[in-house]
């Protein structure tokens, strides 16, 4: 903190970040936790605020046509350093789960502009719908910016009361059959650099507020489906049974098992029943399963677990059951460059450079692939996300400002010098 | 079916009550099944129907404080016999379930009001909210009727929108307060009669179309809330998860063995998880347990077991478990006279007299507490009910309305000679 190499008065604010937030959740959240559910109105509620914190600094703002929200600080040089995240967040979610990111990247903006003319453009990106909350698909803007959405792969998704991504996005400004033209966002960018919290109890643990990361684990994501026989809770004889919530508690167990056994992960988050009352036998069960591993051969092998224990499951209840995939994304490691500058970043502030995977997907995994990426993170209390006790102490938060501030000049400078390129 | 002791001009028309049923499935179903939910539009509309069925009849038709509609034939004498079932359906359900036995009391109705003076009251009711579906009490109208509904239980329970019963149910002319009026209905009454499906597979096994039902089996019916973390599907190592669903799948399947070792029945037919996300860990699981037995020491060892169950598995999670009784039934036989009554009937007209338990519970189990009750039932498809699957073969359906007839006119011979009494 002694060292940035920049003039004192001109260094970032980290307690500012903290405050923007805390007013973002009081603005979008509840006793519940954060509300900021993407193609929500609460979500252009924090969209709003985001414009408004932004709105004294020398910036472009424009929303590109997968609804991502882009402030651009002109530089020279042809090249650009992008830098953001999400604000989007799950039902009953953390205040800064995304959040964090993207007022990092509000203040290290406010701090360059303050600073003079830079030698290379950067700019801000707040993507569209990271959480997949909603209609279960998630990255969408950051998959469109990379070229990797099909939107036909997305455009009937539901939600659960049954509205149609396609429709409702529209709504939201996103124009799905201009969706390609979103790509030109990235045209002559040079690095995409994003700040998040952890999400996951690895710094705390080690006793450190910020880390290095080196990429995203690998995601199978799928909608399973069993079909039984509707029946009478009491008429229905134990031996006639064909239960459709058993087989689906039974495969759930069993994709704990071989989470476990792979040192992977495995989750079954959600569960719907038809007809779902307590006087009949589920006649329909839908669980959905997420299996996540840093190596693309024990994901498969995970997978191909679930899918026997689903159907060894329906067997044994007299069910049907039919697996389909909603997300799916490869290991994706970062740019080892831009990684390393993180790391020595992180030694400066820290005496240790401390590189770890992460378990969350993130924007940066879809950047990853068309730009080189690096991640910052600050520890997580408990490793708790995704949840209103979702936390962090201030100190490695504002800790955590300086260092993506610092790893962002560091960037700037490399980019500006000719290292580095989206080819 | 040539030896019904009454002139064959005179008899009941099964067809006409078969028709009756066709009639109102095309009015209040769709692809999914019966969708006469109590307290909804649908429900209202089956009501209209029936009282459209009575309306050249010579009845009193009104309505009780619970809800109940009566349609009194007067007879001589001060006893009254009452016959009916019930026209609310689960969602998704079946043709059959209650509706049967109304139209069968309806077909009864207008063949005695053709024949004749009779030497006492008939009363036919159609019971408000027998299925409970909406707010998970089973036998609103009947319990408040027998004088065993508590109110201040029942008025704040909501339904899956979070309304609330009290609310709703004004809005259908219930009078929450007054609701003890509805016991004066029963004054005078000599018997209960219901016609009903099976809704199991005995009587098909059997080769049976009708049979005696000896008396309703124990329920307990209860909600189990787990309380584990909500916690990020990714990021959130397995040994540190609090995962509230993987203890509600187990205590599912123990529900389940506990009542296979007993040879009872036992089901988790709805839960419901939060915040129920694919990328969420479940912070929260409710489920709702329903076990049943014929014999209340078998019916408590299960429920035993299903506590200790859910409590190992909540623990094994790090989770915590609540209980609380939703519903509770003990075993209630039936009046041995009326029931032998409904046997002798079966004998004349199959040559067997099957006696049977009824693993679903009725109307007629809040009845049999204070009014001397039986039931007739027919035979169910592959013993299918509470699914739009659920069916009776015509020619049972028929016979059915011929043999509740018969009962029910020894009954009121048996009530005009003084036998039976409410007491």
């Amino acid at each position: 903190m002694t060292s940035s190499g920049l003039p004192q008065n001109a260094g970032p604010d980290g307690a500012r970040v903290v405050a923007m937030l805390r007013e973002l959740a009081e603005l979008t959240g509840d006793e519940a936790g954060a509300q900021r559910v993407a193609w929500t109105d609460v979500w252009q509620t924090a969209r709003a605020f985001l414009r408004e914190q932004l709105r004294e600094l020398p910036v472009t703002i424009r929303t590109d046509t997968a609804g991502n929200q882009w402030a651009r600080l002109p530089g020279g040089g042809s090249g650009t350093v992008i830098i953001g995240s999400h604000l989007d967040s799950v039902p009953d979610g953390g205040w800064l789960d995304g959040a964090y990111g993207v007022m990092c990247a509000v203040e290290v903006l406010r701090t360059l502009a303050a600073r003079g003319p830079l030698p290379c453009t950067v700019a801000l990106v707040e993507w569209a719908d990271e959480e997949g909350a909603r209609f279960g698909h998630s990255l969408f803007g950051s998959s469109a910016v990379a070229g990797m959405l099909n939107v036909a792969d997305v455009r009937e998704l539901a939600d659960g009361s049954g509205q149609r991504l396609g429709e409702v996005v529209t709504e939201h400004g996103v124009r799905l059959d201009d969706l390609d033209e979103a790509r030109q966002e990235i045209h002559g960018a040079r690095a995409y650099l994003e700040a998040h919290i952890e999400q996951g109890p690895v710094l705390e643990r080690e006793g450190l507020p910020i880390g290095a990361v080196s990429g995203t684990v690998g995601v199978e994501r799928h909608r399973v489906t069993f079909r039984g026989q509707t029946a009478h809770s009491g008429s229905t004889p134990m031996d006639m049974r064909r239960d459709a919530f058993l087989a689906a508690a039974a495969t759930a167990l069993a994709v704990r098992d071989s989470a476990v056994r792979h040192r992977g992960v495995g989750t079954v988050g959600a569960v719907s029943l038809r007809p779902c009352i307590v006087t009949a036998v589920a006649g329909e069960a839908v669980i959905l399963v997420d299996q996540r591993h840093p190596d693309g051969g024990a994901l498969t092998a995970m997978l191909g677990e679930a899918h026997r224990a689903s159907t060894e499951a329906a067997n044994a209840e007299g069910c049907t059951v039919s697996w389909e995939p909603v997300f799916r994304a490869r290991p994706q490691p970062f740019a080892d460059e831009l990684v390393n500058v993180v790391r020595e970043v992180c030694t400066e502030f820290t005496g240790q450079g401390r590189v770890l995977p992460s378990w969350a997907l993130h924007d940066a995994t879809q950047m990853a692939g068309v730009v080189p990426t690096a991640m910052l993170f600050t520890s997580s209390t408990k490793g708790i996300s995704h949840a209103r006790e979702e936390d962090t102490p201030e100190e490695h938060l504002r800790l955590g400002v300086e260092a993506f501030y610092r790893t962002v000049s560091h960037v700037i400078a490399r980019t500006s010098a000719g290292a580095g390129s989206a080819g």
